[in-house]
């Protein structure tokens, strides 16, 4: 298969999405493509030794950038590199666009170049979760969608547990909604609504989860309108930041602690990895006719590499072609409400 | 002045509330009253030494659990600690209610009994949220209100402000609004009017706060609808939690590592310590004609303790009364729109 990956985007680009490519491409043989300023990408890839069969540039002259305004971007931009890799995708010169770019104008050019799959109202972005020893969930959606209707709540389990199963290798993954309280009779309208649309659906929908039982596993695919998404990643990011940093900066005031920290020097740098987003992959783009990868914006060239390789079965177990047949169910349920 | 105290509620009672009572008897000569059934109360009293003339009983013969559908038990059980205790800060019989139990049951006693300041559309459940190593943050509203219009958040701003300023001792606190972006333009129809209200308004409004700041202290009062700051103090809860297991697990495997941890064993305790609820004196209901604090189910003495030292300016600086003169600001602007 091949493989396009945004030369341009994030903020160690292209240095350490060039680096990613060239470990992937010692792991798997796709073709992998990197889309952007060619003589910046060339002179990035210089440093390497690297089979010139398996990773090629195409061209792009322009970037978006963090500050473009994410319609606007992709609307007046067309020869940048996420554009551009976007294209590919749709008249199929990749099978799969990765970028590290502005998250808002990803999702805006999958949904104008590549367009909705039909039936699906809103498509999503999806996060991985780390839970803490056990692996990862999915959460859906992640900011795309601020304000939901329960068919879009319905949409999101549906899609996310399909990624979990052909993408992430969990076989009937469980999916939760999250809630205020466990009890079916809790939360907004829109949640009442999506809990009914939820239960009538083939998928494993276990109920509410309150956010508590989020980080300890409480289900595989996590289901939420964008804005609380957005919450959620954010403010695990935040908090386990500010954790790790109390942590240090108490283990490194008096002598003794210091002793102490010296000899849990392992333990410490296992629990960081813990919370290392370069290990899980990234965060795809659900709903649109083809397969688009978001990582995150400080990726460095380890998650680059665990996104091309962990992003395969995207395309190799045909989600979104899954996605698209799971279209005709949801119509179903959310008509007989 | 007097201050009643459910001696029922919570997963510790009435033990813990009691000896709570006692230890705050210790520091001040306010006069507490523990409402409860009097035999379990006088029971736990007979433990300890204390000034029966400044710690008494009111005897309450029912109890409101957690199980208990809030609205309905607060209409059938008036008997109950809970309903006797919200009652009596409705009569003047005292000052300040304090109680472990049944959170929504509190909020609907306070909105039943006390009734709503007039032209305070929704009163709300704030709580406080530990910044770490810089004192505490308030959140409102933490779940009373799952759906808000952009007035409400108007008002969880101002009162939280006020709270802040007057209980908490922060003078001119920042406020800011949770949101996925901070640019104005960024969240829902809601949080966009909200933002313009918040913006009008005297109090130090700071704009959107994105949730990966909230941990650090990105405001003093960090306002949202009921649905997110619940996901936002519980999902703090979770994560927190299990860090802190995940650290415990891994320091504990291995010798060197085990040598490690007990060399830090004080510093372990000092982190544990900063995400000890029962240090930050509990969660007051604003918006109602009384001041009513909630405190965390499984409060233990110190909680109680801490409560009851805490909640004082609640009710020496006139909480209450700041709120209700605010009204006719808050209505200004909302009629300014």
């Amino acid at each position: 298969m091949k493989i396009a990956i945004d030369g341009m985007g994030g903020d160690n680009a292209p240095y350490e999405i060039v680096k990613g490519c060239i470990d992937a491409s010692r792991i798997i043989d796709d073709e992998l493509i990197i889309v952007g300023d060619e003589q910046r990408v060339l002179e990035a890839l210089k440093d390497h030794k690297y089979d010139s069969a398996r990773i090629r540039v195409v061209h792009a002259q322009d970037v978006i950038t963090n500050d473009d305004a994410p319609v606007k971007a992709v609307r007046t931009k067309p020869e940048s590199s996420l554009v551009k890799g976007i294209g590919m995708v749709r008249v199929g010169s990749a099978d799969l666009f990765i970028s590290a770019g502005n998250t808002g104008a990803i999702m805006a050019g999958s949904l104008f170049i590549l367009g909705r799959i039909p039936g699906i109202d809103r498509p999503a972005i999806a996060a991985t979760y780390p839970i803490m020893g056990k692996g990862v969930a999915l959460l859906v959606d992640t900011g795309a969608n601020s304000e939901c209707k329960p068919n879009n709540l319905l949409e999101f389990g549906t899609m996310g547990s399909i990624y979990m199963e052909k993408v992430l290798g969990v076989s009937h993954p469980t999916v939760g909604l999250v809630n205020i309280g466990t009890e079916e009779t809790k939360g907004t309208t829109v949640i009442k609504a999506a809990y009914e649309l939820l239960q009538k659906s083939s998928i494993n929908f276990i109920g509410n989860v309150e956010a508590r039982e989020i980080p300890s596993g409480a289900a595989d695919v996590i289901v939420c309108d964008g804005f609380v998404g957005n919450v959620i990643i954010k403010l695990s990011e935040g908090l386990a930041w500010n954790i790790l940093k109390l942590i240090k900066s108490k283990f490194m005031s008096g002598t003794i602690p210091k002793i102490g920290a010296l000899l849990l020097k392992g333990k410490l740098s296992e629990l960081k990895k813990e919370f290392d987003y370069s290990e899980y992959g990234g965060a795809p783009i659900l709903g649109v006719k083809g397969a688009v990868i978001k990582i995150h914006g400080s990726s460095n060239a380890n998650a680059v590499k665990n996104a091309i390789l962990k992003g395969k079965p995207f395309v190799e177990n045909g989600v979104v072609q899954i996605i698209q047949n799971s279209v005709l169910e949801l119509e179903e349920i959310v008509r007989s409400e």
